[in-house]
């Protein structure tokens, strides 16, 4: 595992991920990507079931054919690297689906302590079909999720492409003791 | 926001987080309690919807009865603090779930930068109407996750009483360009 990657104050590393949908066209060095697979393949699951695998996808016409298939993944076409999140399709879909949110979570976090964003993309009806069909991934598996990776295109102004949405105040989420 | 602790290695970080179910009586002290619910509300999600609430409970006695609703939450008898996941329950189960499992990794990870450590708990059947009942939440929310939250009892020996489990190697994970 690569470890080269500057220490960070953990607080604000969590707290700043942002999801980033424009890209420049540098590639993910390849020790990113090591360290994105090392990460992924350590994300906790219940009962440690791991009902995952990945593809990696970095061909430009395919990225684009992905981007297209029906859901939201558009910023697939812009990214230098996607990471299809496989899972296993099995009846235990809700608690697949919410492992699912943490590896994704997880690979969001490792690719930006390597200074590289990502988005998360997400098919719907015939685009989990038409996804497995172009990746020759089996017809029992659920393919849902999709990771656009790369360095942050910023614009000619250097503008920031997608800036911090606003959250809700603590006061209307957290509750003490009780309801 | 208190951003008293320490600096991490993000790989290690991320790559060394476990689940943990046996905790010491100290309660997690303010600064860390207000650092994971900082971060829990900047979780992202689709389209923003910040489909989640919490309950923070400490009382031993309400733990001890939601660690006994039906589910996977037995470990909540012994934390030092609860942390109940309350989602929306809109008709977007699939991106709610996955929403969900963002949260929690991020709440793991939080409490871990404090050098607390938690367990994911998980409500099933009636369990989940149970524990809507004992904290007076509205029935059209989704209760389901449970973080249980504190320092890790190590007993008497000092063993780890939760050992790594193994992971599967990446060659049986990874497909590059395709299936």
């Amino acid at each position: 595992m690569v470890t080269s990657v500057q220490p960070v104050q953990p607080i604000e590393f969590l707290r700043k991920l942002r999801s980033i949908r424009r890209f420049t066209d540098e590639p993910p060095p390849r020790g990113a990507v090591d360290d994105i697979l090392a990460v992924a393949r350590w994300t906790g699951s219940a009962k440690n079931r791991q009902h995952w695998a990945f593809v990696l996808v970095r061909d430009r016409e395919i990225l684009a054919r992905m981007a297209a298939a029906e859901g939201s993944a558009k910023h697939l076409a812009g990214a230098s690297l996607g990471i299809l999140l496989v899972m296993d399709g099995s009846d235990l879909v809700e608690q697949e689906t919410f492992d699912e949110g943490r590896l994704a979570e997880r690979i969001a976090l490792v690719a930006n302590a390597h200074g590289l964003e990502s988005c998360i993309g997400w098919f719907k009806g015939s685009g989990r079909d038409d996804v497995k069909a172009l990746l020759g991934i089996p017809p029992e598996k659920l393919v849902r999720t999709v990771m656009s990776i790369g360095y942050e295109d910023t614009g000619a102004d250097g503008a920031r492409n997608h800036p911090e949405h606003p959250r809700k105040p603590l006061a209307d989420l957290v509750h003490v003791g009780r309801w």
